[in-house]
């Protein structure tokens, strides 16, 4: 595996030098401060990046809306960004944050609610922490 | 927002659906289960994560070499899946892993070894847990 001077530079530096992809993002994963749970994994492009930095409050970017959102905008359910790194080739955020309620939009404390489990060979999903902690109904006024 | 009933089956039933993108992939982020740090972000193929399923020990599809590969399978540094999680959509994968050494190519524990700083209007990195737990000019044999 030969490394190139931009790869290492990107790798060892200590440059901020996000690397979007075709579609202009990163991938961010925001993992709750107080219990290392990942609450979500979601996008950002280089506006989000920028207004999360400079506003402490976590904003992404929506693929299936195409468009910039503060996180809890509409929910209320904010983020408050404690610490944000970068990854070896920066393609990758990791943000640790203080999650007002519930991250995922269907009212749950973390999108990730379900266990993959196997058993006679059949792979199948188990709820785990998978308690409400709003009604989306509600929220989102569907 | 309205849900259609194969978002919904998606989101709330127990069936193991991936919604691959269009090259194939999910994306997975791996956790240290003993520490909650994020380790590494990266991506699995359906074999992929059948492999996982099957083995306990994580294999992703590298984008860059366009191949599958084990974890740990050149370095040694092996990941063991404690739990598997799916996000609401079943587009990202979470897996709390044992991990055996360092989940970074560079040598670090972890790919997120540099965090986001701003001073003077400037956005930088500083590096945060960055010691090299191996050398990857020998691993590798670069």
């Amino acid at each position: 595996m030969s490394t190139s001077p931009t790869t290492n530079d990107r790798e060892e530096g200590l440059a901020f030098q996000p690397k979007f992809d075709a579609s202009g993002l990163v991938t961010c994963v925001a993992t709750d401060a107080a219990t290392g749970d990942v609450l979500m994994v979601a996008h950002m492009n280089d506006e989000a990046l920028r207004k999360t930095i400079e506003s402490g409050d976590a904003w992404y970017f929506s693929r299936s809306r195409n468009a910039l959102w503060r996180k809890g905008e509409t929910s209320g359910q904010t983020q408050r960004v404690v610490e944000m790194r970068m990854d070896c080739d920066q393609d990758a955020v990791w943000i640790r944050v203080e999650q007002q309620g519930a991250a995922c939009h269907t009212g749950r404390r973390s999108c990730f609610y379900r266990a993959v489990t196997t058993g006679d060979g059949v792979t199948r999903l188990a709820f785990v922490d998978a308690d409400r902690l709003f009604d989306p109904a509600v929220v989102y006024r569907t």
